[in-house]
């Protein structure tokens, strides 16, 4: 199969577009390498070196002997666009191309036009080019499990049958997202299901959970073949920052009570659920929705588990939630699709903390402890970014 | 109350800016004129003519003794949205500025980005500067009935108690909109709910119908006052349209099987409807949504009330629909909420068809044929305007 991966210099696209790669696919990686731009904006970077998609191609070749195609432009320039298109004619295509931060989105005025603008209309231009040049494109575009927020009710995968006065449908499940970010996914997956109607398109939306985890099968055959690991308050999700604060023997912080729970994935599980996907494809004219998430925790339950896993004491420490959110509630959500077409998961257990922590362990001279702590609070308007240097600990 | 008009120079923004104005509320008018562009990109041109907004004005004030403010930007360029709220200090904003067509935003990508960057855009611009500035300002919102599509269950206003597996929510009531311009409203919708959520603000969020009608009370005081009478086929909406066709003796052009229903009300009742919403304002924290119809109506219905209505023999055609939306459909919608705070409907009586055949009669030299005909084709990525000038009729 021909497959484009957009956005595939970041933490999943690189691994996934290396696993399409190995899988026997020719696989294009399409990136303008803006989230290498936002470590720049930040002052932060990294915890893992990373080296640069062009070398980190030419490394993967030596390694594997497979090649993967470069292709260096912004998703919201249709012209951009029509040319990968004519010059990579690919079956399929997996979006991870949007910037997929909530913090980020929340810094400012300026920070959540820029999010919904270029992850809408980089969407938009993506579902015309695909309608124009080959309706039968596969498009597997990363949503994610915040598309749905915290309702009182189960979650279902996309759509809920819903019983009104006497009368039945199914409908999109309701969605209340969270951040500008989140929101910016509910309109691509409006968009797209559009799209799909009227245009007989072909998509899967995966509502990711949050995932944890750095290695994958071929990212470990070099080190130049790292992907990116983020543990800074903008990026840094939260598994890995209890990771990075435990190696460095801060406290966990958890925000507010702690009870946000959350449908979580190990890295390597993504890379299986997008293939996944790939090769069992959407019908012509469907929009599918598969949550792709294997447990769910509670952020308090994370602290805990990192805290057991460490060799060492771990406090752990209730800080003032930044965001704006339910910090207890209810939490079920259906999950069965990607099982369904084979999934076997990866769980969270003390053996992958502990090879997680060994990840920062090894690196624990790179940490800057200031990026940490969350400097973009929801109920302000603009949050300051860290814009001096930080201290470096370890 | 200062009440700010956004978009007050088009076909319903107008005459509620003077409405208010009457009504003894402090009224600003902005707009940026874009409405009037899209007349010179598709040539065509509102039926009634209409005198330019610094015109229109003065003579307001002449007839009515009363000022108006004006304001000539653009919401999507923040710094304007600034100096305008510290400028003009509103109570109330009342928000009709946007693109408001959805054939004009199916023209093709171009046309698609566009509405959907300048819709969400300048109302988040919006919802920035209230929070920033005044979270005590009540945002009304014009939203559209078109943003729930046609669901199999009676369709609420914005929200759905779902009971499901055993338990019950309240959820935001799932939308399937028809177009990229009714997709922007619904975007618009999650995002001023977000807001409202994390900042305390107030919205009411007015999913409107299709208007009818011309007059207003205050509009009828001077020619000049007039305000737009779209019926080409981007702009122009259906008992427009049939009321054109009619006078000119040409067959009342209904689209596909023609069951297609949709809420309906008269002009009169916009205005009616916004000033309830603005006497009643959303508490702190509130996204409430009024659905602004007053009666449903197929469009084979409306296309035999215009025939019954006027005095020759009028015949009706169906031609092919050039949207994709169901021609045949469950419709019941729920609209209480505006009764319940007053509103006393003008129903489309023959009457009212009557008199609006008598405005269409009266400027019949002004109409040309060849802006009716559906040129923007729904399953097509890219329609091609009318770009020569047409034909006149009359």
């Amino acid at each position: 199969m021909r497959i484009l991966v957009l956005g595939g210099d970041g933490y999943l696209g690189w691994p996934t577009a290396l696993h399409l790669s190995r899988r026997g696919h020719d696989v294009g990686v399409v990136d303008n390498f803006v989230r290498r731009q936002y470590d720049f904006e930040m002052g932060v970077d990294s915890l893992v070196p990373i080296t640069q998609l062009q070398h980190r191609v030419r490394r993967w070749e030596e390694v594997s002997g497979l090649s993967i195609d470069t292709f260096v432009g912004d998703l919201t320039d249709p012209e951009f666009v029509d040319r990968l298109f004519e010059r990579f004619e690919p079956d399929a295509i997996v979006h991870f191309a949007e910037q997929r931060s909530a913090p980020y989105s929340m810094i400012d005025r300026q920070h959540a036009v820029y999010t919904q603008v270029n992850n809408v209309v980089g969407t938009m231009n993506l579902l015309y080019a695909i309608a124009e040049r080959n309706p039968a494109i596969h498009l597997v575009k990363l949503g994610t499990m915040g598309e749905y927020g915290t309702p009182n009710i189960d979650i279902e995968e996309g759509f809920i049958e819903i019983t009104h006065k006497g009368r039945t449908d199914v409908m999109p499940y309701p969605k209340q997202p969270g951040s500008f970010y989140h929101l910016s996914k509910v309109h691509d997956s409006h968009n797209i299901q559009f799209a799909c109607r009227i245009w007989g398109l072909r998509a899967t939306d995966l509502n990711q959970g949050i995932v944890y985890g750095h290695e994958t099968d071929e990212t470990t055959m070099h080190p130049d073949l790292a992907t990116r690991f983020d543990y800074d308050g903008v990026f840094g999700t939260v598994l890995n920052r209890f990771c990075v604060q435990a190696v460095v023997e801060h406290p966990l912080s958890v925000y507010g009570k702690g009870g946000q729970t959350r449908g979580m994935l190990d890295i390597r599980d993504t890379l299986a659920c997008v293939e996944l996907a790939l090769l069992n494809p959407a019908g012509e004219g469907e929009f599918r929705v598969f949550n792709q998430f294997t447990e769910s925790f509670s952020v308090q339950q994370m602290a805990e588990m990192v805290a057991a896993a460490y060799p060492d004491t771990v406090k752990i420490d209730h800080v003032d939630d930044p965001r704006v959110e339910k910090e207890e509630h209810y939490y079920r959500a259906a999950h069965t699709k990607l099982l369904d077409l084979g999934l076997v998961p990866h769980l969270l257990e003390t053996s992958t903390i502990r090879s997680l922590l060994a990840v920062v362990d090894r690196y624990r001279h790179r940490i800057d402890m200031e990026a940490i702590s969350p400097t973009v609070k929801w109920r302000s308007t603009a949050s300051a970014l860290r814009t001096t240097a930080g201290l470096t600990a370890g």
